[in-house]
């Protein structure tokens, strides 16, 4: 929500508002929304890790006064303030455990410096579980009971909100999709989480990255070895390019991945059943409006009709998220709107 | 709950008063419970399912009467009725689809016709979920915050409690946990239902005894060989038995087994993050009063260790049921009691 002309005016919005915090590796982005989910004012910068927790804590902290600021209202009418960040952490005490991305942010109390530093009361939630909720309030779920939500990019997450209720965990570790065993092979693949067959070394930007490298250095005659003798870096989005371009290889690891991605989807249905099935994340190929996004998502959906049960097949939409990167903020400020009105 | 004298008198009991029925494909289980969950009185007959499920219906409802008089109480003494039914069924509408063990059942409106049959409300569940609620109400999950409940018997069946709210699922699918993949391999096992990979082909008694026979026409040197050339039937009490009895084959069947069921394990823990599992149904070896019994969830456990977030390996409790075949009946009442709490 960078574009200012997409903020509603003051005017026009509904009270209470609430400000979403979205905690990253490498940027925060902070909004202040109104009662229906809609921006008011949006502010981010990058996240400078290495200025250390605390640092970090005070500049979120401080963002609600800056979107008040922006906004132009005084921060005394921001109702409620809510967080996320990336896991593990513990809900319950507000403290992130060993956040890979966030360097030096093990066991920080990041919840109540947060709170602090902008004298308000923090809801805080894990990063996925807060886009999940940002879609299912506002975004691609607004129409679903219930939803299993992907965040597809460097690693896979999830989230599951059902009738409204986020699925958090006994010890915060509720949806971890990633690392649903999607291979119990003795070759299986190794996640970056240390162990073997995990969703995440299938699905993930990182594995299909690897995937093609491995393509490029076994001389299959694919356009990605020109494109790695040139030195250009291969990425999802060079993947997708030379898959439009016509490249086979390029094409099957795309769906390849989206096969795998399918079988995580069956293993949430057969667990879960929710009405609907959310993919979002950086790795999405342009979506529907895209031929490899329409491409990746019809190959979920295959996969779904040669697994799942025919009637949640038939019955389960399965679709893209709309909200793109605003999803963290607006869910995190929808959880803490949730919170304030009592759950 | 067959044996009287572990009925509670009726002037120890704490009201309100529930009864919770339990319809299998062999049996029809039934109980009146107290407000604690104790046995008042219970009443078990053959389902006979031939007889036609208007017959079956009249049958359940009658039940309510039945252990009125066994407990000495007016049927308006009962407060509350709850009915369990095996999948797959349509929960909002009390309709049981198509149930394998109940030919002659497709389509027909279990709850409604048990309603009439016993001039009650009836609150509707998944058989296994009931189970999976009678532990976690005051079985094996009592002290628990939240569950998954395995059941382990010809199929594979599973529930899920949180905070006393069961996944009940958009489609009434929720927890079809038998039917997670854990094999995507091109030679992945036939499922019952159809699909291949699932783990009720790797992990149910059904299973169990397929792969027993197997190995017993493979020629492997195992005492299991000589059972069947007696021509005595290989069920998972004769593997047992024989494992016992120091045959490596049928114990290492039976690991096999344990080790399927652990990597379902470590997906639903990766999903759901449970406070604990609970493994129940029949084929539970003894549970952890015999060698078999604790070898086989000492292999789940070592599984989890093996596959899981160490953090949720170490802290999520894995344990064996405890109210055997009368957790469906109670779990039904239980549920009912909380329908009429307001949930």
């Amino acid at each position: 929500m960078a574009d200012r002309s997409q903020w509603i005016p003051l005017t026009a919005a509904v009270r209470p508002f609430s400000v979403g915090l979205d905690l990253g590796g490498t940027n925060i982005k902070a909004g202040l929304v109104d009662d229906e989910g809609r921006t008011l004012a949006y502010h981010t910068e990058p996240t400078e890790v290495a200025r250390g927790p605390e640092d970090v804590a005070a500049r979120l902290g401080g963002c609600v006064a800056t979107l008040a600021a922006l906004a132009g209202i005084e921060p005394g009418e921001i109702a409620t303030v809510g967080l996320g960040t990336p896991g593990p952490q513990d809900l319950a005490s507000g403290v992130i455990h060993d956040a890979g991305n966030l360097p030096g942010f093990e066991n920080f109390p990041i919840r109540d410096r947060v709170s602090a530093h902008c004298d308000h009361a923090v809801t805080f939630a894990n990063d996925a579980t807060a886009a999940a909720y940002g879609e299912y309030w506002i975004g691609s779920g607004r129409d679903l009971a219930s939803m299993v939500f992907w965040t597809l990019g460097t690693g896979i997450g999830g989230g599951v909100v059902i009738d409204g209720v986020c699925l958090e965990g006994h010890h915060s570790h509720a949806t971890e999709c990633g690392h649903i065993i999607v291979d119990t092979s003795p070759e299986a693949r190794l996640c970056p989480c240390g162990q073997r067959g995990h969703l995440e070394a299938y699905a993930s930007a990182t594995a299909l990255v690897k995937s093609a490298r491995g393509a490029v250095h076994a001389g299959l005659g694919t356009r990605l070895a020109t494109v790695a003798a040139a030195g250009e870096p291969i990425t999802p989005i060079v993947i997708a390019r030379e898959a439009k371009a016509g490249d086979e290889t390029a094409m099957e690891l795309i769906l390849e991945a989206a096969g795998w991605l399918g079988i995580g989807t069956v293993n949430l249905m057969h667990i879960i059943d929710p009405e609907g099935v959310v993919l979002g994340g950086a790795m999405t190929f342009g979506r529907e409006a895209d031929p490899i996004g329409r491409a990746f998502i019809e190959r979920v959906r295959q996969e779904v009709r040669d697994r799942a049960f025919p009637l949640l097949a038939e019955q389960t939409t399965i679709r893209y998220a709309t909200l793109g990167g605003d999803a963290g903020y607006i869910g995190a400020a929808g959880l803490a709107r949730a919170a304030g009105r009592g759950g």
